[in-house]
């Protein structure tokens, strides 16, 4: 018998690095995290252990650091496709360098009303992401976001849903309907102003989270994406997953109560995963 | 051989619930996650099997999202007294009753530059805590929050530390401080403003935390402790513990490039972990 | 402007169950977590809120539970089919069905040198995994394992491979290798020993990482593929995933002391992250 | 106002190492997890940001490092103790030096049906854990395990438990019972089998679980706790915690089912907690 390669890829993954850029009258502060995945011809490591094409991870680690320190770092993307690019440039073997960057979220300390010039509390979980896959004639960007967990009160119901022998949810007009966005929009070019866009892109979709009158959560995801698209003339496309974390009604006639829809029981498991890509007619 | 029960307690730990108060002009959220400890007479369970003396643990749970449905839940301090003492009256075996609650962080979505009314979005990890120490003749009341994660980028130093044998870090003037701060501190009553105390106690350990030219993580806890208790005169004493979150200075001298205090690698593990209780004269 | 919706799916996941099937001699114990998407006509969900088409996700969870209880689940891979293949039967509209189903591990207690009948400890993390992607007109059945966390102390070298400006690492012919594989192997037919064949593959891969004297993690991945494919010719090819559990030798020249290769520090990240698929040629 | 320290402590947290003997015949392996803290004469550099007396927490790391490379490490006991010992002789104002390790579990792979000489595979989750609370005139040693995740299919019981106004919960002989256990042992003196004496504590608590007719799970975990003292005298006490890992009968007659205790949900929370301390009539 013989095997072959079928395909192949290898990086090092979760490079984290903090930089503080000093201003004269207030730090910067970045701390992200970085993913690095080269394509390319590295058989003979796979079926020879013969290395010589082989970027070792841990040159990939050194190298996030010293393109770190002469990059601005003013955005993730791009410090991504600076990175990528590096990889194609100096290995005429390689014919594809991922790069994947998530970053933390940390908002200044309000000391008397204003922003601290150095200190800082954390954002919390949600992350800002990008991926840079630069292959040798293009670079694919997307960005998004991960972690943004959102709930909403009210405005939102599920009814009309098929019914068959294992079905025993009722109809709702309204519930709870909590959920953490993770969301990848495809940019149509690399000349951006990547900042200005994320904002904008974030705001559209928490705006219409907000005020929408949410009939399913498939509805929500589409109008979040159409929404984005709209505000964002550099992306072309959006791919949205919201898991759903339930907010459970409490049955408290037991317990000889009426419960109307205020007291619920989070769950974790099992949840729903609504997914969606909204694009450009 | 014989053995005997030397101590005991039981209970019911994580019982997560959400309570929606909807309020004409806006909903109010509240999400927490409860545990329940119960200390008395229940040795016959543990040594014969005999439960006649156990409230189950799923009594408890029930009696959370009951209790919950007619009280206001404006703070976790006066639900938590609610619910020992629920405990405590309802079961003459039982000595004491330890709830301790945990509260999510939720911060309300703006849209067009105004909170939303009945739209949520996550504050992070950080949780407020409380725990009532309910006994027949008194209540003990500590408050608290965790994961109150900051980060100063300069204005941290560390020297004049002893040295031995084992000793290889370097002194400096100025370091990354970062932290994750655990605190909790007691309540001389039961009879407070607990929401306005947490803020004024969170917002002076702030304050000291960013402003204050620190020494020794040691230094920056006890400034921060005695902040505490000068702004907040209801409570006596208070625990602080700080893990230091190290972001170590990459070495960038074999990479050919200098690396003035800008590029760091922020590491989980180890990590120093500094505690300090901090009272009244 | 106008958005469309350019591919969606939705369903439930982390729906969790445990199996206790009661032999007269002993009892058997299943427990899984099972994933379910459903790809097909949902689009006036997503674009109207018109949830005529949506099987709920909160039946697919009631549907898990019921089949569950009427399926012998001796295997998860026929459960998952099973599973599959009752959405596409029940609902004309859904194109296909994806089923993931991850195993836990449980071993019977060793009660005098004896396997206990009905009393279990946990196997630890590794779990054992199906996907089932079931379509109108075929099933593709995959299998694998997540998790097995494995390492040797010995016969692992890391030599030959390219230094460029920002390399810094020293080439080694013996270091400690270790690796939490993830292996995903793809099935010829559905008609198969899946217990045997899972056996078979994990021991394989096991007795090629322990004995194989390795030159990369690379060669080392490719070997445990071939080795798959030859124990197992029901499998057409293997992709296996090894993320490098670095243990970094600790340097103990600073504290006076020599360090032959007994000392390490496991780190988390950054992790070398290796890949690959194998085929049959 | 004037605030004083009214006790502290600090050190060093999860200090990792992996320690590999080479034999002749096969490599031992043995990971643990060290965490340090010091107590003693350490007020001035919280109060005063003068760290003369203070041990940096990195020369904690180091001296972990530095003793482990020439301690044997058979057991984390007496390395505990050593490492315990080792700050109080240098550091004459540190009067308590509390080390504790946690070990993780590796098995040897086998190959041919015999242990490999220098591969291992996890031994999961399960973690065994030691305590030296080291002070000037005495050494406090506790040891035990953590993540002890044990399940039984039947002899778990639970009626004659008290009812009250919010009690649902159906009584029933015949249920799952799952947990998982964490112990801590005292032992009476310094000089122990430690290796033998862990083994034979952790498999009599196995076998009572296995074998034990439960009616509650206090009443099981007494009787683990009075068999770990039953085999081993050179323990006073111990305490046990054991959280419900609840199964909970799935109802399948809304789908027109029976469900015999065949088909369970795990869940995570909220769960019970159940703890008690034996000792030694």
């Amino acid at each position: 018998m013989s095997a072959v390669l079928a395909s192949n890829s290898y990086g090092k993954s979760s490079v984290r690095l903090t930089k503080v850029t000093r201003h004269a009258d207030r730090h910067e502060l970045k701390e992200i995290s970085v993913d690095i995945q080269l394509h390319g011809d590295f058989d003979r490591s796979y079926t020879h252990g013969d290395n010589s094409s082989i970027v070792a991870t841990d040159t990939m680690k050194n190298t996030v650091y010293a393109l770190a320190k002469n990059h601005p770092l003013i955005d993730i993307e791009s410090f991504a496709i600076h990175l990528g690019k590096h990889f194609l440039a100096n290995n005429t073997h390689v014919t594809q360098a991922d790069v994947r960057i998530a970053e933390d979220s940390w908002q200044r300390i309000e000391v008397g009303g204003k922003p601290h010039r150095h200190s800082f509390v954390s954002g919390g979980n949600e992350k800002r992401t990008t991926h840079a896959a630069c292959g040798r004639d293009k670079t694919a960007l997307n960005s998004g976001l991960e972690n943004l967990l959102i709930l909403k009160t009210t405005q939102s119901g599920f009814v009309g849903f098929l019914r068959d022998q294992f079905t025993t949810l009722p109809e709702t007009t309204d519930r709870i309907f909590a959920t953490s966005v993770s969301a990848n929009w495809s940019y149509m070019g690399t000349s951006v102003d990547w900042n200005g866009c994320f904002k904008r892109i974030r705001n559209a979709m928490l705006d219409v989270f907000a005020d929408h009158e949410s009939l399913a959560v498939q509805q929500t995801l589409f109008a979040m994406g159409e929404a984005a698209l709209k505000v964002s003339p550099e992306i072309y496309q959006i791919e949205l997953t919201m898991p759903n974390q339930h907010r459970l009604l409490v049955n408290l006639k037991p317990l000889a109560l009426d419960n109307p829809n205020e007291i619920f029981v989070p769950t974790n498991e099992p949840f729903g995963l609504i997914s969606g890509t909204v694009k450009r007619k």
